[in-house]
């Protein structure tokens, strides 16, 4: 932690800020300058809130020079780490898919997309079984048999599966039918689930929060790496802003601006990201160019009649025409789709 | 739902539109213009997704002409909801003020904290037993004990209770407790938990997302509403915006609008909404001058050794000094600090 | 400014990041920690851009330690500046409302509404001749026409006024007739104009950006300031966020964020940052509450008839009802409204 | 407009809304349903007031119907514009490349940089001689000087040049030396300005506002197609966000969605977009990939020691590199970079 003192503080003042730093356990180097004095507190807890030396008289600025995250850091591990999903392997040099309806409705429509979108390409079929909806009036998903009929239609089709849980309560279910566990953006900073999660032999797909900065959205990755669950990926699916036309703003920059900071892969979810079918094959494409390591994206065979977010997903054949244009993205910077 | 068709949409697109109505349900009313058609549908479904008629051929717009919540309301209810915390009633002409630390850290400061707020005119105690914390190496909050010892710091004082439930599992032991249960902004979309509450007895005070619209935050009260809970207050405590120099940036036109929209009583935390101390109080006055029904603010009576959020945190004489002001604000508008 | 080194840094670097310093003018001051190093560069000059510093191999962080605004500091002048507008003085201990109509658009218009607000209270009389508009279609006020119609309304009201100059090629008319000069929101960063008004006679109203931080907004009260204009207020008039029911999101928070740090007057716009007639009453209390030294309102005879922003306009004797309210919140917090 | 009345408004309402419509000049289309009466309002004007509806009694809501943009939009001319700049086509199959400094700083740098990036392929020089900048201390450009260096360099590399108007005064040099004359983000609504360039007839690049919509932006385009310039670009700069990590955060979505809404070619500029050197690369890919019709880059021979930006522009081989890699996104996509 640097303390800039105010550049008419007194020297009783600057003794008494250092006597805090002190008192709460630093280290303290001192720069004297002609104009400003600077000090080095060295030491800092993960947990110390450096408001509490803001506020001491003769104080200017506090700034924090270690990130407040550990294990995601690319300082803790620089080598990328690859995420293992039965044999799929996420964070290495090819892209995989994940791709599959907003929620499971009926073992025929789960059966029909997944057998669609294996022939595709997808490796991991995804579906929710358990929905977090914004009105408690709209469809909540099938539970428990959603889960079973997408164990099958998985299974059957060779795909392995992620689909979300949304509290503590259904991680137990998970364990049993799934492969990936997907927090929501909405529970991105639901803190006891994230320490639950950390416990989990399942690997973790970490939404981004609707106004998460990356750093918030790290540290709540560090909640599942601290628990000793290592297989955690992050998935930017948009974040809010001003802009209307679109139902969420997708910050293609996560994925550059993650990698630097972390070795965690990367996943990017156009579907949610831009919220408009017809646009979520370019913003695939770009996602692709700019480096993320897997897509999801959301595919119904009957989207005009979906029971959820059926104008953003896409038809089985769009489907098929994305895959083939993300090849060629894929290809055309060296690597691969899965 | 009114649907605007596009200006050189065909006979054949209008009737296939219609046709779409019809078979999700609606009734639907042709207005046709030399321009433009207009089809109002009538019996739009709380969860029917817009979108789905959005996409279709010769669709310009649709507007949802109905407010996706109905028991938060005033059209439902145009009567002020009072809610009643063991006679300190929350709604009505009186302002309430809620006051204590962030976090319950041991016997001697929840009770000499409970005191001096007691002593100032605060009504109900506020503090942390289970704390989110960003940071999975902060300090987590006391548990039980810590609900514990407010409890009986209230009881001593004459205060009622306020705290904070991180989810579902928490609800008994706060049933055991509290007065009035707290849901974090993190927390206001984490939906099986707000369906939970939605059965408990006690009074639910529903903090705002961190970037939560007023319709989002009033739908998160209809979870709890619906589940037969009719005890809810809307708590502003700052939204996320591009500036940095303040922690978050507090709503005030929040107070007037939700409000007008609904019948629930309206909080005000400016603790939290600034997260600088020194400016809670002028951020106090303009919330009660504005029309908030109670606040909440953060006191310690050693600040600078708070194990969590000190620096927005009030000391008791700041604290003694805030309630003298906002009485003559309350005065101002003909209202009485209760 | 502070350069911290990352941990693992070779000595080379550090030496390498010293000499970079070295050659910009720094003088630089070592703190050599056991894990970390800290640089202090003394020096800086305001156009130093950081991220020079950032790129640096072995740089971990890279903090200004000092305002980049001078002349707009409390640092520079502590004391509050008092704009005296022919006699009506904001900044000091009396709150001055400044109320008209959004665009002038004849005599009678302006006349009467002259009338109406100086008999309740109003000292300035604000109003649109030159309209910046979203629309090229959109009435774009009545130029010179408009500016000789309300200096004579506010002549013979007794009445100072206040009005916006687009660009450059408006100042000279300006000179000659209003008494303030007003930059809009959408000029906040139009350089070349700020820095013609520094050497304008007349006091300027500089209004936030619509998403414009505490110190870009007096970074452009530098500009003015630093061309030898002293008379600068600053106005807050809400910032655009995510929320759509309101027009804008006002920043209360502005008021006593940026007394504490400039001198400058603080001036509220609540007919702006909320957009909603009904609402703007108690956003002004709010303002006044949190310590706003003047009010500017819209006010219009006619409001359903306005040329533009009617709907935020208030009534004149709703105008009367808030000068009611805003002296009893004034008295409350010790002041008066002048 | 269509117009949704209260499901309680009485007839007396109805009947007086439909009069004021008909005040206002609207042909009036009512749709009386068993809940609710929807009236459907033919005719209105692009600078109508719209919340003038909302505020009468018995009102619900009120929504546009057409886009307020024309010139701009799709509807209107459905074909993709394509701006010929002396030959370089931006909007057709090629994708154009404009590359150089921030600044304009001698001619050595000018020149210098102008062959490498000729070299590499780019077709337009980009460069600045007038310098909008956050403060008044910082370094303001060469002025007319720096227009001629830069006019000499392009010409003996065989570029074509974009520099910055910042203001109207500035529009006649831009006329005798520059092809395409640049607004900046700053400037996107600076109403006077753009009707001036209405007239130019230099093509004209508009960027996007900090916090413009999409809609906001088109109608600034409005404004200088309606003054008589049919060439516009419209160039993606990144948004401002929440997020600090990054300078900006570039709108990918912008691209396929203002193609959608629009006729103009969009040009994406990846180094404002994120503001760090070593991302630019990923999201030049990323735009190119979305499907841009341009990508403006800084590229500097020596960003070490770059009067403005130079932490964001590419050293020349990284440029080279660049362009190597969107050549491939290109072709992957089907088209090419010209």
């Amino acid at each position: 932690m640097v303390v800039v003192v105010e550049h008419n503080a007194t020297e009783k003042n600057i003794e008494d800020i250092i006597k805090v730093l002190h008192d709460f356990g630093f280290d303290v180097h001192r720069s004297t300058g002609v104009n400003q004095t600077v000090l080095g507190a060295i030491g800092v807890k993960p947990d110390f809130d450096m408001r509490q030396i803001e506020l001491l008289s003769g104080v200017a600025h506090v700034y924090r020079i270690t990130e407040p995250y550990k294990l995601a850091s690319r300082s803790f591990r620089n080598e990328k780490t690859i995420v293992d999903v039965g044999g799929v392997k996420i964070g290495g040099d090819d892209i995989v898919v994940m791709a599959g309806p907003c929620s499971v409705e009926n073992e025929k429509q789960i059966f029909e997309i997944a057998q669609r979108v294996a022939k595709s390409g997808a490796k991991i079929l995804r579906g929710g079984a358990f929905k977090p909806r914004t009105s408690p009036y709209a469809f909540q998903g099938l539970g428990e048999e959603g889960l079973k009929l997408m164990r099958r239609a998985a299974d059957e089709n060779g795909l392995k599966m992620i689909t979300e849980a949304m509290d503590i309560s259904q991680i137990e279910l998970m364990e049993k039918y799934t492969d990936v566990i997907q927090v929501g953006a909405r529970n991105m900073q639901n803190y006891n689930f994230l320490r639950e999660l950390g416990k989990s032999t399942k690997p973790v797909m970490l939404k981004r929060g609707l106004s998460a900065t990356f750093e918030e959205w790290l540290m709540s990755a560090e909640y599942i790496l601290s628990g000793g669950n290592k297989n955690v990926m992050m998935c930017e699916r948009g974040i809010r802003t001003f802009e209307t036309a679109t139902r969420n703003t997708m910050d293609i920059s996560a994925i550059p601006v993650v990698h630097a900071k972390s070795h965690l892969p990367v996943v990017a979810d156009p579907s949610h990201g831009i919220g408009i079918r017809d646009k979520v094959i370019p913003m695939a494409r770009a996602a692709v160019a700019a480096g993320a390591d897997a897509i999801i994206v959301e595919v119904h065979n009957d989207p005009d009649h979906a029971k959820s977010d059926g104008a953003q997903s896409l038809f089985p054949n769009q489907f098929e025409e994305m895959m083939k244009q993300i090849r060629l993205i894929a290809e055309a910077i060296g690597r691969k789709v899965a």
